[in-house]
């Protein structure tokens, strides 16, 4: 217990932590993510430059951290043994993410700068949006358990067939984003990936 | 007759014109929309600045007007009589173009701006993306009468969950963008989109 910090120390740890996290999310979205400084975040979170180079070795590891603290983990799906009940609730949520100005704008900056910048890019994506992915696919494997989706469906393209339209529509702002257009995408990539019909017409 | 342009002047203008609209496609990739300048423009054209204002009242509708040169115009979809044939084959040349340099780093840099921009992020849609919508689902409408898609299909719904996908892997680069992944997209969508199977299991 020698070197354990004192109680006053990691409080104080903790909210600067905090505060630099938070820093970076709204300067991302206020000035985007290429002029974004070091000491931009230092002077707006209230702490010294060496505080954060104490944590963050650069500016594009600590933004990726403060964007995965913003979208707050990722969570397993949830598994009612509906597939689809399951799945218009994530996509729903998500569509309420994508439309909260805290996190729609310095997502949208996030998303700009990746387009120019294929390392950061990959970042996000390996750090944000592939586990996403990942716990749909989770999700959709148990699905193929049940008989609710085709044993032979590409579920690296199922994911996309459910999460593309909704990133083009906000991306691309084609119509408005709205859970009902959640649901519907849910309800024709469900028919896409759901098995064949037995020929008898009943369930077997 | 008498104040129709002299031959020489007329194709000294239709070569200005055609190098402006090269040079800002070149420049946006190179530096982006909002560091595009009207100066960097003529200077990169060879051209004077009031040759570019004589025919383009601002920045935007000039990079508007560039990228719909780019791109070639929109046409209407072939009509095979097989839907699945022609939607691959449009699918197929929009892979192609997203992953061609010329292309691909002027229209991720449009793409960019437009995260940041709403104004020209709706002229960005309206002009360029907005046809290629409109046309492809015209196709639908045609495969809906020769009983190849549903009648009650929400065809901008549609439309999405054709070409969400495909943006989805260019912008998030997710996995290469292919052909077969093209292809894929393509079964996949349509399996969704096709009208209920006869109960008997015959065609009618």
């Amino acid at each position: 217990m020698s070197d354990a910090k004192k109680p006053d120390e990691s409080r104080r740890s903790g909210r600067s932590h905090q505060a630099i996290l938070k820093a970076v999310v709204e300067l991302v979205g206020e000035m985007g993510y290429a002029r974004l400084t070091i000491e931009a975040i230092a002077a707006r979170a209230g702490v010294g430059k060496q505080t954060i180079y104490r944590w963050w070795p650069h500016k594009g590891a600590l933004v990726l951290d403060a964007f995965a603290a913003l979208a707050g983990g990722v969570a397993a799906l949830p598994d009612t043994g509906d597939v689809s009940v399951d799945l218009k609730a994530v996509l729903r949520a998500t569509v309420v993410e994508l439309c909260e100005p805290r996190f729609e704008v310095p997502s949208r900056a996030l998303t700009a700068e990746s387009q120019m910048d294929p390392v950061l890019a990959k970042q996000f994506v390996d750090t944000l949006l592939r586990p996403n992915l990942e716990v749909t696919k989770e999700r959709l494997r148990s699905a193929q358990r049940a008989g609710q989706v085709a044993r032979g469906v590409d579920l690296d393209v199922a994911v996309e067939l459910l999460f593309g339209p909704l990133f083009h529509r906000w991306l691309l702002r084609t119509a408005p984003l709205t859970r009902e257009y959640a649901d519907t995408v849910v309800d024709y990539a469900l028919a896409a990936l759901r098995p064949p019909s037995p020929s008898s017409g009943s369930a077997g």
